[in-house]
């Protein structure tokens, strides 16, 4: 049973599903309406922020900046969105909550977004940031994490196996929150917890993946993740609430990761909705799953 | 002729004026949408943020604390969003670039909006956090200074002249950016600035303007802001853009400030538009007024 506070993002979930159904809601709209995932967040304490022009970014990154922090560990944060929607300003404060847990900064893109860039414009957006990183601006791949929420999610599976796949450095550890990752919609959740998620529904789902996948085959090595091969990866940690449509997608990953030999450790949440995170500093929940996530980056991180 | 930057802000205003006069447009996407208002701000350097319950507050209000600032001043900002909408979140950049060149820290509130409640709980709610700064929190009045914007320009001058009522030690300084002061809709630049203005139509104006009055007298002494007996308050700092359907409630208030022998100093923005302070960090128009009214502030405070 979620937490009272955990119920503020089913009450926002309920909220935006009601507008974004309606007949009249366009692209524009729908962006605006996803900019509200940011606000049930609370502002982390002692984090000062500055935004960069990197690669891989259309509008200004964020870099969140934990006054405790070492600034040789880095986050690099995929924000989610439907791939069509988010912002570095709709998710400055869960990547600062997690990167003030985690002893790092973070750095949140702004990568291009469908549908006026498909796949794989994303991935190589995350790419070119990460590149950067290691780079230009001298991080250690191994002082380097990939997280991300939702499509997020998925990117920092697809940004890992495209960055292997080019032979650079992988970095240590990456995170997934409520990641989205079946673009065949294949989930058995999609169905069963159909009427407990107040957000993501299979009609919408299917939309979204259409504007995302374009004109690509759906057995892309870097689109079918349930079944490419991803050996060589880096550790994940991967959640999931049990009242999400897209619960499978976290479960099946983590079996294909773990078939991989690659280690994972995987959180269910009770009863809980897509990406509870998003409840950073004002959710019991989200404050014990963020502390998970950092103390897996941490470890990974040496 | 305003930068290019700034013509971002007028470019949001076209497409949320677009939003908002849509006839399905409710109260809960009114607010929504206003709160893309802090969008076109960049994230202000080395300030830290904290949010904190204090009397005068809904939801949390926001400390801003740059890194530099003394912890003896601060700005209590009065948010905008036509009375109705708005919030520390869609703010807090503002006040924070604001407070960081006034070397102060900010506190953004989260006064009760309407129609849910109207005049003059607003205004309660800011002299409750004002007296929490001075009697609570040891500031002295003469390190306070009220800002606000657009609503909550016109809350700045109506919070002070409640505390000059009630006796309480007045602040060093008012600062209303775009301030929306008449409540009689009496200004001619309502009409000749009508096509000019890309956000304010006499139209929504009215009926923003009845969702804040209730059933009050426009002859309320907290209402009728431009022939109320306002000797005593603070100095002021108001401004105003050519291009605003406003322009005339800053100008005639600044009159009517002079005359009670307050002293005003007015910044008249050539062919800006309501609120350019908005740009923040990414024009050199709200770079520019910002300067200019932190100087006030920090002249005022001694």
């Amino acid at each position: 049973m979620p937490s009272q506070e955990s119920q503020a993002l089913e009450d926002l979930y309920h909220r935006l599903s009601k507008h974004l159904g309606s007949e009249n809601v366009g692209l524009d709209l729908h962006r605006i309406l996803l900019e509200e995932l940011g606000t049930v967040s609370a502002e982390p304490t002692d984090v000062t922020y500055e935004e960069v022009k990197c690669p891989g970014t259309v509008r200004p990154a964020i870099w969140c900046k934990p006054l405790s922090a070492s600034p040789s560990r880095v986050i690099l944060y995929l924000h989610g969105g439907a791939f069509s929607a988010g912002s570095p300003a709709s998710h400055r404060k869960t990547a600062a909550h997690l990167a003030k847990k985690a002893g790092s900064h973070a750095l949140v893109i702004d990568y291009r977004r469908a549908p006026e860039y498909q796949f794989p414009k994303q991935i190589d957006d995350a790419v070119a940031a990460y590149k950067w990183l290691i780079n230009d601006k001298g991080f250690s791949s191994q002082r380097v994490a990939l997280a991300g929420d939702s499509a997020g999610g998925n990117l920092t599976v697809a940004t890992s196996l495209a960055a292997r796949n080019l032979g650079l450095p992988l970095p240590a550890a990456i995170v997934g929150f409520s990641p989205w990752i079946d673009m065949r919609l294949t989930g058995k959740s999609l169905k069963t917890n159909a009427s407990k998620d107040a957000l993501m529904n299979p009609e919408a789902i299917q939309g979204v993946t259409d504007l995302y996948v374009g004109g690509a085959s759906l057995d892309d090595p870097l689109l079918d993740l349930l079944h490419t091969d991803i050996k060589g990866l880096p550790p994940m940690y991967l959640t999931a609430g049990t009242a999400e449509a897209l619960m499978d997608d976290t479960i099946r990953l983590a079996q294909h990761a773990k078939a991989a030999g690659i280690e994972v450790q995987m959180e269910l949440g009770e009863g809980m909705q897509h990406v509870w995170v998003f409840m950073a500093g004002n959710a019991s929940e989200a404050e014990e799953t963020i502390s998970q996530a950092a103390n897996f980056i941490r470890s990974k991180m040496g």
